[in-house]
C-alpha cells in the first residue's frame, strides 16, 4: 500500500496556546496546547510539518523542544510583543464537550500568516479552526497543494458563514464535529447535512463524534470508524487536532489518495486521538512510539471487524 | 458458518401495547407495539417466535395476523378484561430519546408470565424490558435453555435493584442501551461499567447506542458495531427490541455462538433496528424480505471495513 519515495510534506496554520484546562481527573495551568500544536505533534509520527503560528513575548519556547526533535519546523513562528494566545475550560464527566471558561486571543487578535518561502510549495495544507479569512489569506501564498483540508468552528459559522463558505469552494477536506456539521449545513440530519456539505467545495467530510468515532462521506461512499472504549480520558482537549494529524500524517507518508486509504488515514485519526486524551496536554505523545501506534491500529482492526455472511 | 439442522425456537416474554408516537415526521395514534411485538417481528425474519405477554379485551386481534403468517405463535398471549397497555411518547429533532408522554399498565399491571407446557423447552429466551421479578418467575418455568437474553431499564434499575441483580445471575447476554449501562453499574465510564456487569453474571453485554450503532464487551474481546447513517428515521419506537430480535434471531438461525458469529449477530441486531425506524409503528417489517436484510448486512459490511496497515 505504501508508495516509494518520499513522504509529502506538511503546513498547518493553527494556534499555539496556553491552556488551562480543568476535569474530573485533575487540573492542568497554563500548559502547552493550541491546535498547530497538537496537529503538529501527532503528525509528525508520520512526516516532517511546518508550523505558521504566533506566540506573545511570554511564551516558553523551551515548550516546543520536542516537537523540534520530531521533525516539526517553526520558522513560520511568529513572536510577537504581548501576550499569547490563552485558553481556558472544563470537562464534565461526559467529556464530550469542553465548557469554555475564558478565551484570551492576545497576540493573536491581531494575527495574520505570513509563510516563510520555503513553505509556499508545501504539498498538504492544513488549516486548523481559525478565521475562514485567515485560512483564505494561506491559501493566496501557496503554490498547488497536493491536498488543501481544514477545520472550522460554530463560532465561525455563526459569525462569518459567507467567509466559510469561500473557503470550503478551495478546501478538498472539511474535517469537523457533528454538531459543527449539522450546524453548518443548518440540517439536522448528518446525511442530508454531509450531502449539502460535499455540494460546496469539499470531497471529503469527515465527521468526528468523540466517543463515538468518526463518520466520512464522500462520492466514494460512507465510511464508520468506532472510537476506541478507552477505560480512562483524562484530558479531551486537542483530540480533534489530534486526529487531523494523523489523518493528514498519515496520507503524507504513503501518499495515496485512494478509497481504502482515506479510510486507513480516518482509522489512524482516531488512533493518535485516542493517545491525546489519554494524559493532560500533549503529555502522551511526548513518549509515544510508531510500535505503539500500530499496535493501535491493530487493536481498532480487532474492534470493528465482522464477517460476510 | 450456518450449520446444520434445525434453527432454535425462540421465547419472548414482554408487552403488547398501543403505543401512541410523536416525531418531527408525523404522528401515529394506537398503533401495535410493545416490546414482545417488536422482537417477535423481527425475530420472525430467522427463526419461529413464541409470545408470552398479555392483551386487554379491547385488542385488536387482527392487527397481530401478519405476524401469525410468520411463524410467531400467540399461544401465550393472555387474554384479559380491562384496557390494553398503552404507551405514549415525544420524539424531538434528535430522535436519540424519546419522552414518554404516558404510561397505562392497565392488564399489564396485574400480569404474570404462565408459560404454555410446549413453550417450557425453548432453547433461547428472551425477557423483555419488564419487571426483574416478572423475568426470574419465567426462568421458573423453563427447561435448560440453551440461552437466555434480557433488557431492563432505568425504572426497573432504579425501583428495583435487588431484584435485577438477582436476575442478572441468570441471564447470559444482557442487551441494554449505554445511559442504561451506566445506570446500572453506577460507573460513568463505559468500559468500567461493563467489567461491573459481567462480573454480576452476564457473559455478553451488548450496548445500544441509537444512531451511533453498538458495543459489545465479553471475555472474548469487544466489538464496536456501527450505525448505517439514515436520512429518514421517522420513527425510533422499537428500535432495541428490533435489535434484540434480530440479534438473537440470527443466533437461533445459525446455532453457533462463537466469537465471529456474536459479532455477526450484533450487526444483524443493527440492521433489523435501522429498518424499524424507517417507518411508524411496525410498517416497515410488514413487507420487509429476508434478500433486503441480507443486502443491508452487505452494507453494513462496507460502511464499516477498512484494511490492514
Amino acid at each position: 500500500m505504501i508508495k516509494p519515495g518520499p513522504e509529502m510534506h506538511i503546513l498547518v496554520v493553527g494556534s499555539v496556546a496556553l491552556d488551562t484546562v480543568k476535569t474530573p481527573f485533575g487540573e492542568a495551568r497554563e500548559v502547552l496546547g493550541g491546535s498547530a500544536v497538537y496537529f503538529s505533534a501527532s503528525a509528525s509520527f508520520f512526516t516532517p510539518v511546518s508550523v505558521v503560528a504566533v506566540v506573545g513575548a511570554d511564551f516558553p519556547g523551551e515548550s516546543l523542544e520536542f516537537l523540534k526533535k520530531r521533525e516539526v519546523d517553526f520558522a513560520g513562528l511568529e513572536r510577537r510583543p504581548g501576550r499569547t494566545f490563552r485558553w481556558q475550560g472544563e470537562y464534565g464527566f461526559d467529556l464530550n464537550e469542553a465548557k469554555t471558561l475564558d478565551t484570551q486571543l492576545n497576540v493573536f487578535a491581531e494575527f495574520h500568516p505570513r509563510l516563510p518561502d520555503a513553505y509556499r510549495a508545501r504539498e498538504l495544507i492544513f488549516l486548523a479552526n481559525i478565521d475562514p479569512e485567515l485560512q483564505r489569506e494561506v491559501l493566496t501564498q501557496v503554490q498547488g497543494p497536493r491536498l488543501v483540508a481544514a477545520d472550522t468552528m460554530n463560532f465561525w459559522i455563526r459569525e462569518k458563514p459567507d467567509a466559510l463558505r469561500r473557503t470550503l469552494e478551495q478546501v478538498q477536506v472539511l474535517i469537523i464535529n457533528d454538531a459543527e456539521a449539522r450546524m453548518l449545513a443548518g440540517e439536522p440530519n448528518l446525511v442530508r447535512a454531509a450531502r449539502k456539505i460535499l455540494s460546496w467545495g469539499p470531497r471529503l467530510l469527515v465527521v468526528k463524534r468523540g466517543e463515538y468515532g468518526a463518520l466520512s462521506f464522500s462520492d466514494g461512499g460512507w465510511f464508520a470508524a468506532p472510537a476506541l472504549p478507552l477505560e480512562q480520558v483524562y484530558d479531551p482537549t486537542g483530540a480533534g487536532d489530534a486526529f487531523a494529524g494523523g489523518f493528514l500524517g498519515f496520507l503524507a507518508s504513503t501518499r495515496n489518495f485512494d478509497e481504502a486509504n482515506l479510510r486507513r488515514a480516518v482509522i489512524m485519526g482516531s488512533v493518535m486521538a485516542s493517545f491525546a486524551v489519554e494524559a493532560f496536554s500533549l503529555e502522551r505523545l511526548h513518549n509515544l512510539t510508531y510500535p505503539e501506534i500500530e499496535a493501535r491500529y491493530r487493536q481498532f482492526k480487532a474492534l470493528a471487524h465482522f464477517e460476510d455472511l
